[in-house]
């Protein structure tokens, strides 16, 4: 269902409606006056016949006409009246500005479910409540209070907020006016009870008017809706930035695999923003710089940057930061800085190209510098630093034509470092240039244009390149090792052969089937520690030595796991040297099963070397996952190493991911530890199943 | 000799004085007129009698009064006349804005040369050549051309800007007054042929006038100036933040000893900033927010942060800021909890204490939350976000009442979250109150504030705690292994008991001394890889293996090195399991020596986590670069390993930092790698040791 009603409503009716236009009733009609609404305004209050000028209505029931768009301005106990009466009136949506329901407890819950039942049986869709409403400035629709719009209401123009929390979302749309961003739509979501900040999106990322948009979230309600907005945005090329605030760790009840301190739930949204081509910003200046920047500049087609500047330490310090940003500086063609320095002796020609403060005595080296770096430098991104002369009396009108006219036929991004007025930034915008005093911050909007373009050209993953394996339900009950390695073998992950024997003699045999050398491990769903509990016997080399570490087994296992059911001995070659990997899923409560891969031992237990994705993964995606690794070098050939077969691990990962998605309702975490990767072969040497079942009863 | 004559002359010469105030010989004369100075200006110019209304002189000579200090605004061709004319005038100072010199190569390092010379034969200082010269606000002292000066000075304060670049640093004096900070010193140094960054640092953190400094720098001279004068800003807790850019690698002449490349020259120059208790500015906006702060807010005295609120999101954006810069965030004491919720029900009391929007109806609510959490929360830092109230007609006035009020008795750095003008920003200033509009900004800002009370507060080392050890001059002829460790030795660094032999018996004799098992290494000052050149048999139990090793050893080693000078072989203990480190010392060109710690392996080679710092260090610094260090985990009993004994570590480190500086002018680095650590010791299995001449004659 389209949410045209709520943005874009013919009639609106204000229950609550008040005469001072300081009040809650009343800030939203004096705004839809102001702006110039155009379709119909109903005030709603049983006592005033005129409000603000226009005629009120005793209650919804009595408006003569249709009612697109409620807004309630109302206190919480009025509201589920007041919503029947919407209903009977066939409204279509309902902004609930009331406070007083789920973010007063379990108390609240209740009233706000109340509520939820009414707007599902008339098909009513809610914003709110306890939300500020919100801003079309397309059409002037303005059902909200938000103190964000005195004063004026924002330039229109192509960029959406959409904001969790009312307060944030005012002090934003009142940073984006100061910054005269061209924000035509801003949404305040207050307690989602209905309508989310993913279904704002995906309705934003739709509209023809918006390009790109910035969200304040404080948690993630439907992920599903939010990951097919986030798809439409990539398609379109359309960006999204988002401030997701109250980064915590996902609670306690997963610490039993050890993956768990590894997958937050913010790690898991952040696989999530990472996968479907949005952006996080960490400080809300970011969010606004990378709004500004997509909003005025041209989209980017590469990530190689050409810095223009009249200070050898400036340019030093913009190539510092995109080097940090991962941003290239490639140096001008030979020709073009043998030309640039007989025209101008005293310019550093190669990229930052320093043209000094001569060009004041000589002011078209400005333009043709800018030139030479578009047509023979290919520079995808540009950045100029010309700081006072931006806003100089003497310069600033010739800087801007050699500026404006240098850039225009190129179409490419192009930050103006300079200090200057309001107006003349404004005039710099007009024709596609951004206005930056602080260089770091123009080469990180810079750089955020670049990563964008990369998002926008990687294809989503095709449902095709997964991995067909077997559909395996997984039992919930607790199993053992052999059993759980069994089952991985079954998805198509190698895993060594292996016996199960239930004595010394068995496992002489078995060992020799096998071929030495052999290890010897106890089996017991009991047991969670076999090397603890004395049930691992390594690198067993003939009969004798079988025979001798079985017994030895079975004695210190009695003596330290008195009560643990043991099923036998799992006899397995000793496998050769390689690099281990820790690959794992887990559930998150939001996000869904998680595919997580590190290397083994310290680089995860220690330095937290792990990637995270949503699960299923491609195997493309995998092995982009692992070449991502901090400690990757280690399985590329690093210190005398052998390469490893990748390939093989990112199938595993793979097959382990689509694994966790058949099976997402009942199994918590997977985890294949170690997985050993060697340069012709990988095998799975353990492996740990945890149902919801097995936790909750542990 | 102190800097008095150029930061506060009596008299003031410009050489090249020109009519035309927007010229550079124009310049500072309409500069001292505009500021009021009180001394002499005497302009001089061969072509005028009369210069912007003052008495012009056709040379120097012809002034009748002493000249403290004279500007040289001519071509660099005229400059060493000019300056000879200075020295015979009995000049203190010379500032010289002429380009032309060590800019450019080789050619003008031979023209800077020559007026070195001429000024330290008159005994003269130099700030520059190619500077912009220099701004002291409170005598209206103006020898520069600094377009920043155009369109009013900076209101006078107590901050102080350094800065190498010329055209950045007028950025920064022009973003500087666009901020209202009160600056009232700024130099420009440029080619600092004389006088540098680090000498007017001193002479600013001496000025009773100033308690705050920005640097930005490209490159460091001086080296023990600068530690000096860093030394005495955190003595007098006065804050120097340092903006240097031009982060690169030192060369590739240290690449032999692997520790090279993890001690280019910015790592050494960030080693000096952490250890004299500087901050380093990333951003230009970075070094602003921190002048900022510590210009408008009283000192912090500890990092626990109070965060007040009317807006939950704000309250979580905060606090998670606050984690991201390690600042804690503690909650109120349960008492006071309870008594604001029982004033204001809706209000979430812990920290954030968010009294909600509320506060609008119930203004006195913001007074008593303040109080409270300055009181009873007893909070060193305190943010509060109160978003466009700060700016509004309607609550404006009373919210700066409440809040100027609540802290003013409490002197603690207080950053306010709103919009507002400037105006109204100013008077928030005006009693210690700063104002962001960006919450993540204010809390990295209050959290420098907080680092620097840490740095306040920390000692400087004491000489006195840096071991005794014996006086070694260390040789810089190419030595072997052995003969190394017996120099660690001698330094106190414990070596395992080895000894030298030349055939198989020698051998199996020694090895019955040191007793089983036993390492054997080929001792050869042309190896430098024992174990690719097969010169190294581990774990060696009995006579027969030790025979054997040796004859194989003899046979490879022959084969593969063919024309090795062999000098023998190394018979030593085989060494129990540890926990592996490196440590190093290697000569900065710059900053000298430099050690360095790290764990050994992949920690060192493929994570970097290294820890380096200035030599010499006491054993109580070297433990805390130990424990500084990402894997730190490793050696305090991670992954069930055994605690071991980082205070011996750190001796070791302490003792080889010590010895580095005993041998700073001909030793270019040592490496110990490793140095195994167990629960109870520490040995040095190997060093290597190279000096000046062994790395020229490779």
């Amino acid at each position: 269902m389209s949410l045209k009603a709520l943005f874009e409503p013919a009639s609106v009716a204000i229950i609550g409606a008040s005469s001072n236009p300081a009040r809650i009733g009343g800030r939203p009609i004096a705004y839809y006056l102001k702006a110039g609404f155009k379709g119909d305004i109903y005030p709603v209050n049983p006592n005033r016949d005129v409000i603000q000028g226009l005629k009120a209505y005793p209650d919804i029931a009595s408006i003569p006409g249709k009612v697109d768009l409620a807004v309630l301005a109302i206190s919480a106990k009025m509201v589920a009246g007041a919503l029947t009466a919407c209903g009977e009136k066939d409204v279509k949506t309902v902004v609930l500005f009331s406070a007083g329901f789920s973010e007063l407890g379990d108390q609240g819950d209740v009233l706000q479910d109340q509520l939820d039942k009414i707007s599902q049986r008339y098909g009513m869709r809610i914003l709110g409540p306890n939300c500020l409403g919100l801003y079309n400035g397309d059409i002037g629709n303005c059902p909200t209070f938000t103190s964000g719009l005195d004063g004026g209401f924002p330039r229109n123009g192509r960029v959406g907020l959409i904001t969790q929390s009312g307060a944030y979302g005012t002090h934003l749309l009142t940073m984006a006016k100061s910054r005269r961003l061209g924000v035509s739509k801003w949404v305040s979501t207050g307690n989602e009870s209905d309508l989310t900040v993913a279904e704002c999106l995906e309705y934003l990322i739709d509209s023809d008017a918006v390009d790109v948009v910035g969200c304040y979230m404080e948690g993630v309600k439907k992920p599903k809706v939010l990951i097919r907005a986030l798809e439409k945005a990539r398609a379109a090329g359309k960006a999204v930035i988002i401030m997701k605030v109250g980064v915590s760790e996902v609670g306690s009840k997963a610490v039993q695999s050890h993956t768990a301190s590894l997958t937050g739930s913010d790690a898991s949204f952040q696989a999530l923003i990472d996968q479907y081509g949005a952006q996080r910003a960490r400080t809300t200046e970011q969010m606004f710089d990378s709004l500004y920047a997509f909003s005025i500049s041209p989209r980017a087609e590469g990530n190689q940057l050409g810095i223009l500047t009249v200070s050898g330490g400036a340019g030093v310090l913009m190539a510092d930061a995109a080097e940090e940003e991962g941003l290239p500086v490639p140096p001008m063609p030979d020709v073009t800085q043998k030309r640039l320095i007989e025209r101008n002796p005293l310019c550093a020609p190669c990229n930052p190209v320093d043209i000094t403060g001569n060009a004041l005595n000589d002011f078209d080296l400005v333009g043709e510098s800018l030139t030479a770096m578009c047509e023979e430098g290919q520079y995808d991104l540009l950045v100029a630093f010309f700081t006072s002369w931006v806003g100089s009396p003497a310069h600033g009108e010739k800087l801007f034509d050699a500026l404006s006219k240098g850039i225009k036929k190129h179409k490419k991004p192009f930050a103006v470092i300079g200090q200057s007025t309001e107006a003349i930034k404004e005039k710099y915008e007009s024709v596609g240039i951004m206005v930056f005093e602080d260089p770091s911050r123009a080469i990180v909007a810079l750089s955020a244009l670049a990563k964008f373009n990369t998002a926008f050209n990687q294809a989503t993953q095709d449902e095709e390149e997964l991995p067909a394996i077997t559909n395996i339900t997984l039992p919930t009950e607790k199993i053992g090792e052999a059993e759980a390695k069994l089952l991985m073998e079954k998805v198509g992950i190698p895993i060594p052969k292996e016996e199960v024997v239930s004595n010394a003699e068995e496992a002489v045999k078995s060992a020799n089937d096998i071929g030495f050398p052999v290890v010897i491990k106890i089996i017991s769903p009991d047991i969670a520690h076999k090397s603890e509990a004395g049930g691992v016997a390594l690198n067993l080399e003939n009969d004798e030595e079988v025979r001798a570490a079985v017994n030895l087994m079975f004695k210190t296992v009695a003596e330290r796991e008195p009560n643990a059911k043991i099923e036998g001995l799992l006899i397995s070659p000793m496998i050769g040297d390689g690099v281990d990997f820790i690959i794992g899923t887990q559930r998150d409560p939001i996000m869904g099963p998680v595919i997580m891969v590190g290397l083994g031992g310290i680089y995860t237990e220690i330095l937290k070397d792990v990637r995270l994705s949503l699960a299923p993964v491609s195997h493309a995606r995998a092995i982009s996952m692992l070449q991502s690794l901090r400690g990757a070098a280690i399985f590329q050939g690093a210190r005398g190493q052998a390469v490893i077969n990748i390939s093989a691990v990112a199938d595993a990962v793979s097959r382990l991911s689509v694994l966790a998605v058949q099976n997402a309702d009942t199994i918590d975490s997977i985890e294949i530890n170690p997985l050993r990767a060697m340069s012709n072969n990988t095998v799975a040497l353990d492996a740990l199943i945890l149902s919801n079942e097995t936790i909750k009863n542990h």
